[in-house]
């Protein structure tokens, strides 16, 4: 098998580690099955990812999953698969990969670039420096709550940014939680479940942040839980705008709350670009 | 991004699970230093896999990792390194889908191809339904031992195929047993660690295994693993020699143990090739 022998073409990138096998299927041709996209994010048996980005039209979309109706049809869309083949809203690490391969493919010019999601139109920006910022939408506090891990109590804010977050300011030392098992949440308040952040402000308007992301467990990084973060660490403060630049396990991006809305930047990695052998594909 | 655009050639297989990132290098001009290997197979940042075949002529393979002086220097040599970026001598599951590599990419003929390893050459044939058989040499039982897991204790033999195994004859259910930590073993007998394998005897000439291997933990596959628990149970049945059918949880494998020698036969699937991104190796 040589890279001249062509299958079905793909990339793999990721950003702050978390990672993306991306399928370009700009027609919308692409039997995209929900075995397949287990079988490709396997990371022994496939590629390996935390998720697949399939390109395409919007208007090739097609069904069930049909483009929103804000949406052009002929912007690039961000057809999201989780790992485990279901679709997803939304990604706010993936649509900054997205984003910097359709400049790296050519596919889209650098700058200002309108990307469909099925949570709607989000307007992106490529930075000469490899750096994506998206915007998030507005984060809305809905309450306060408290969870407890490894015998210490700790309170935060409930945030809602089309998922569920509660985002704990704390002065503990970070390294030392056990993020094993998911730390228990009030049921009553986040009845499909909740992601949980840990945020410890430094310096400079800096935060560090640990997550356990519900049905998947602790990650390196999760786009919306750092906003989480960043709203909890700026009413810490005594405020509801600014930006703080948030450590992850997995890098470190920026975020800017404003009065309406919310902005994501950081990078956007691709590592590889191939075929899925057919033969491989065809029999999935 | 397009596959056009090239970087740096590498293909990604795996061989019942085991899995691996191959990287041609013909002649050796591959700078592929351990940072390399650990990014390349770090399962976020990277491609992600167990390990990184380079393919390279044994002449060509360079200090300090000289090829043995029995590898002729024309064959090609399956450079092996560990995830970790240290220095492997030989892997079953490994030299599999190294073989399919070369044939699958015209560097060599399907049938038979001698492979240099850093435990020296071994005989290597392609099979047209995609299996692969390789020559694992000699089992030498050296004794037998105990470990205990979830308070029940198992008897096994100690067997050494280059790398020690201590493979236990159980009728206990595998499914059942807890191998998330290491199963204790005697410091004396194994001094430097030993990889340890529970085998479960089913009909028809068959056994199921799982394996904890030293230093990793359990895994889906382990080649050498798979000969040690044939040599097991073909002597709970009163034999030396013989063959198994060994199901592991990564899929099945076939072991042929002789007199002076043993062969393991199994899948070895070719699922990508293509470039890594220039840029992304350069800053490695």
């Amino acid at each position: 098998m040589r890279p001249s022998q062509r299958g079905v073409e793909f990339s793999k990138g990721h950003g702050t580690q978390n990672d993306f096998v991306i399928l370009p299927d700009p027609d919308g041709g692409l039997d995209l099955s929900a075995a397949r996209v287990r079988a490709l994010c396997d990371r022994q048996r496939g590629i390996g990812a935390d998720g697949v980005l399939r390109v395409v039209r919007a208007g090739k979309l097609g069904d069930p999953a049909s483009a929103p109706a804000d949406v052009d049809p002929d912007v690039w869309f961000m057809d999201y698969r989780n790992a485990d083949g279901s679709v997803a809203e939304m990604c706010g690490n993936g649509v900054r990969v997205f984003a910097r391969y359709l400049v790296e493919s050519g596919l889209a010019e650098p700058g200002e670039i309108p990307v469909g999601t099925r949570a709607g139109l989000r307007p992106v920006r490529t930075h000469p420096d490899g750096g994506v910022s998206v915007g998030m939408g507005a984060a809305e506090v809905f309450g306060e709550s408290t969870t407890t891990v490894g015998g210490t109590e700790f309170t935060g804010v409930a945030v809602d940014l089309g998922n569920p977050h509660l985002a704990c300011v704390t002065g503990v030392d970070l390294d030392a939680l056990d993020l094993t098992a998911a730390p228990p949440h009030d049921q009553a308040l986040f009845p499909g479940g909740v992601n949980v952040e840990f945020v410890r402000p430094l310096d400079d308007g800096q935060v560090r942040m640990r997550v356990h992301e519900r049905g998947v467990g602790e990650t390196r990084s999760c786009g919306t839980g750092t906003v989480a973060a960043t709203v909890a660490a700026l009413r810490a403060a005594g405020r509801t705008t600014g930006t703080r630049v948030v450590h992850v396990p997995g890098g470190t991006v920026e975020v800017e709350v404003t009065s309406g809305g919310s902005t994501l930047t950081g990078p956007a990695v691709l590592v590889a670009t191939g075929w899925l052998d057919q033969g491989w594909w065809d029999g999935l």
